[in-house]
C-alpha cells in the first residue's frame, strides 16, 4: 500500500509499504475511514524533534475494522471505531483511573496516514460506534482520537465549570476543540486568545464568548481588565512555549486552574514563582480514551461538530501538502481522504 | 516592652521596644495567650535569607483583644481570637474564592513574639473563640495560627479524600500536622516519610499509618513498592527543596495531587518532565483564614490536638534558645509562654 514516511526534516515521502499484519494477538488492523495531520507532526518535519530512522506517521485514526488477533474481544470485524493516539490496555491501575495516556503498556499509535493501520492493544484503545456512522460524521469522529479529545482534557484537566470564566491560550486547532469542550462543560465566559481572523471566527462558532488578541504581558493585563483585575478561573493552554505558559499561569487567578496540553518545549518553571502564584496545574499527554465513549455520543447525536475544524482537505496522496500547508499556517488542520 | 528582633544572621535580641499602637481604623491589639517559633523563621536566623533592617520577628498567635481601630466590627475588646498569618480583607474576589494568601490587600504578620501584637485587617483576619478557651487549649490554638493550618491546605490542595492513599514529604511540625489533617479528612493510608524516630512516633500518634525512612529514588520506590506499583493518590510536600520536591512528584500516581506548601528554595521545575508526569500541582501560603472557624472547633471540642506538636516549652525571653533548639533539631517547633 502507499502510506506517510518520515524521512528526514522536510523529507516527507508518500511510498509503497507493506499492509500492516496481525504482529500480536491483542492488535486489530483498520481500514481508515479517513486521516489528518497533527500539529505534533510538524515538529519532526521542521527538523526539531530527531528522525532517526523512517518513521510511519499519523496517530489519529477511525475505520472499519479488518481483523483482529486472537486475544481481542471488545471489536470484531466490520465494526466501525475510533481509538486514541495513545494505546492503553485500559485495564491497569493508571488506565482505571482514567489516566489511560499513562498507561504502565503504553504505545504512542503510528502510521495512521495510510489506507490501513495497526492498532495495538485494540481491547483497551478501540471504542466501536453503534452502526457504521454516516460519511458527513467522520471529520467529527476523527477528531475525537486526538485533537478534540486532547482540548477536552485540557479543560478537564482546568476544571471548567458550569458559569465558569475560562481562557484558552492558542488558537491552533487543539486551542479551538478546547473552546467547544468548555462550553460544553457549561463555562459562562469563554475567552479565546488568537490574532487571525479565520480562527478566531472559528472560536467563535466553537462558543468563544469574547476575543483577546493581545499576547504575554499585554494579553494577561487585557483578561485582567476583563474580569474585574481577578483573573480566570481556568485557562486551556494549547501551545507550550515559554511565553505561552507564563501567559496561561498568570491570566488565572489564585486558586485558579491551569489544564496545559501543549507539549512543553524548552519551558522550565520558578518554584517559588509558581507558589507564590498558587494556581492549581495538571497537564499531560490526554488519556483520550477516557472521554472516547462520550466524545462519540456528543458527534454522532450531532450535538457538538469538531470536524469543522479542518479546513483543508486532500487526497491522502496529497500528504506532503497538508503537511505544507500547517507548516506555514494556511491551514488549520488538514484532513486526508483514503 | 520587652520583644523579640532580629538584627542579621544569628543576633536575635529580646529587647525594649515600643508597645503596638492602633496605627489605622482597621486595626486591632492583642495581647498575646502564647508564642511561638516557625520554622521559616529560621531562614533569616540562619542567613538565608535578606536581614534589611531589625525585624519584629513573629507571626503566629492567638490572645485577647485589648483595643480594636474604630473601623472594626467583628471582634471587640475582652474576646479571645485566633488570626492567620496572612493578613487579609477576606472581602476581595480572591479571599471570596477561599484565596486569603492572595488576598488583594495582603500583608504578612509580625511582631507577635512579644505580648503584645497590632494586627492589621482585624476583620478579615481574626476569628473569634465563643468564650475563653481553657488554658491547655492554647498551644492548640495557636498552631492553628500557621503549622495547623498549614499542613491543613497541604492535604486540602491534594484533594485529600476519603479512602485515599496519602504520603507526606517532611517530618517537620508542618508535615507532622499535614499528617494530621490527611487523618482528619479520611485518608485510609498516610505514609509519613520521616528518619527521626521522635518525629515517626508524634506522625503515628496524628494518625500515619506507615513510616517510610528511606528518601530521594529510594524513598519513591519504597512508596511505589507499598502502593502496588502505582504511587500514592495524594502528596504533601512540606520542605520546600529540589529534592523534596521531586520525591513529592514522583511519589504520587499519574493523575495523583500534589499539595505543595514548603516555601521552594532554588527549586526548578522542567515543564516537559513535569507535562509526562502528568501529576496535578497546587501550592503556595496557606490560606488560613478559610480553614480557621472549622480548625478552631476541632480544637475546642478536643477532636484533634495539634498542640503536641510543641515539644519545647520556654519563657518568651529565651526565645533566642526557641531559634536554636529548632535550628539545631533538638527540638520540632518552641511555644513561648509571654
Amino acid at each position: 500500500m502507499l502510506a506517510t514516511m518520515l524521512y528526514g526534516p522536510g523529507d516527507l515521502r508518500f511510498e509503497e509499504v507493506p499492509e500492516p499484519r496481525i504482529e500480536k494477538p491483542t492488535d486489530a488492523i483498520i481500514r481508515l475511514a479517513a486521516s489528518c495531520v497533527c500539529g505534533s507532526d510538524l515538529w519532526p518535519f521542521r527538523g526539531l524533534q530527531d528522525v532517526k530512522a523512517p518513521q510511519a506517521m499519523g496517530h489519529e485514526y477511525c475505520g472499519v475494522v479488518v481483523e483482529v488477533g486472537s486475544a481481542v474481544t471488545s471489536v470484531r470485524p466490520g465494526q466501525f471505531v475510533v481509538g486514541s493516539f495513545c494505546i492503553s490496555d485500559n485495564t491497569c491501575p493508571h488506565c482505571r483511573f482514567g489516566f489511560q495516556s499513562s498507561c504502565e503498556n503504553i504505545e504512542f499509535m503510528k502510521g495512521a496516514q495510510a489506507p490501513l493501520a495497526r492498532v495495538p492493544l485494540a481491547d483497551g484503545t478501540l471504542v466501536a460506534t453503534p452502526d457504521i456512522p454516516s460519511e458527513d460524521l467522520i471529520p467529527g469522529l476523527l477528531a475525537a482520537s486526538d485533537v478534540l479529545g486532547t482540548g477536552w482534557y485540557a479543560a478537564d484537566a482546568a476544571q471548567v465549570q458550569p458559569g465558569a470564566t475560562v481562557a484558552v491560550v492558542g488558537d491552533g486547532a487543539v486551542g479551538l476543540m478546547a473552546v467547544l469542550a468548555a462550553r460544553q462543560m457549561g463555562a459562562a465566559r469563554i475567552i479565546a486568545m488568537s490574532r487571525h481572523k479565520s480562527r478566531q471566527d472559528l472560536a467563535l462558532e466553537f462558543g468563544a464568548t469574547d476575543i483577546v488578541t493581545e499576547r504575554g504581558e499585554d494579553g494577561i493585563a487585557r483578561i485582567k481588565e476583563m474580569t474585574g483585575n481577578v483573573g480566570a478561573d481556568c485557562v486551556l493552554e494549547c501551545v507550550g512555549t515559554e511565553q505561552s505558559m507564563q501567559q496561561a499561569i498568570y491570566a488565572a487567578r489564585p486558586g485558579g486552574h491551569i489544564g496545559y496540553v501543549g507539549v512543553p518545549h524548552g519551558v522550565t518553571f520558578d518554584g517559588a514563582k509558581l507558589f507564590f502564584a498558587q494556581r492549581s496545574m495538571l497537564g499531560g499527554p490526554a488519556p483520550v480514551r477516557r472521554f472516547l465513549p462520550d466524545l462519540i455520543d456528543l458527534v454522532l447525536s450531532r450535538k457538538i461538530d469538531p470536524g469543522k475544524v479542518f479546513d483543508l482537505e486532500l487526497p491522502l496522496s496529497d500528504v506532503a501538502e497538508g503537511y505544507r500547508a500547517m507548516d506555514e499556517r494556511r491551514a488549520i488542520k488538514s484532513l486526508l481522504r483514503v
